[in-house]
């Protein structure tokens, strides 16, 4: 389905190339960087590389003074995935990691304040939950996507009801 | 290194398991209609569906009505990554699709407004940008973590000068 979600994955959606990502916010701009600190093998950090490159989320800048070939750094389209790796650690030290055991703590560097909780609102700042979502035809919709989310819409108003027993869990058991 | 993000990855750092959440947020319930809808190969499907089951993100329901032996519903952790997806599909829509092509339109099923921007902001709303970013050991930090965002600061130190020609591109050049 012509979705940015499958879009976006098609360029972010690797295990590796979203910690580039991390990496990168984290101030990692070299080849020896990235690959001593993930413990990625040198091949493999390559073609992420160039593939981040390639689809603009990395750009990659003059030799530097450390005397490494080059360096990668985050173009703007990189640094706007803030927060989708922002939403991801938060979702994993509530889920994943469990509470009061988050490895890394989000703050303003300028006031110490820490980050809010990412939450999905109207302009107006109210939250709205998965079974207040509407799903609906963007302007760029074409005919299978139309399709996809007239279905969507039945599957979701007989769901509507069936969501009563979700299990509450803090931490998942698996490893 | 013990992070949330590289935990949360290996529970959903897959294309295709994002891809089945999302299938699971448009109402799809049952094998069938993940396979039919993802065009996924059944042994895939098989394999991320069990996956998702283990870290509790999809919970097996009992029969339903329509004759499937059993269906996948999300669970409170599986609802949770609804954050998580709309900053992706938001990240995909401006800088993968590009402005006005948005496939799918998000909104308030209540109201009709539609969402607001994700964005990483402080407890008191105030909006934080990567530079201004502080990226601190959490609670849960262990020595590794320490010794590596001790070096993150110095990294991040030296690059504070160094983003000013981040290239404005609005969509990526590549397919």
């Amino acid at each position: 389905m012509n979705c940015a979600i499958a879009q976006s994955l098609d360029q972010i959606g690797d295990w590796w190339t979203l910690l580039i990502v991390r990496e990168a916010f984290y101030g990692s701009t070299t080849f020896s960087a990235f690959q001593k600190r993930l413990g990625i093998a040198k091949n493999v950090l390559s073609d992420r590389l160039s593939h981040l490159i390639e689809t603009e989320v990395l750009v990659r800048a003059p030799t530097q003074p450390d005397g490494e070939r080059e360096s990668y750094l985050l173009t703007e389209k990189g640094s706007a995935l803030l927060p989708v790796l922002v939403a991801l650690m938060q979702w994993g030290d509530k889920w994943v990691v469990g509470a009061g055991k988050a490895p890394v703590s989000l703050g303003d560097a300028r006031t110490g304040e820490k980050l809010a909780q990412i939450r999905v609102t109207t302009e107006d700042g109210r939250p709205v939950a998965l079974e207040e979502l509407a799903i609906s035809p963007g302007p760029g919709a074409d005919r299978a996507v139309r399709t996809r989310l007239e279905t969507a819409a039945i599957d979701r108003s007989k769901l509507a009801g069936k969501r009563p027993r979700l299990r509450r869990q803090r931490k998942s058991r698996s490893s």
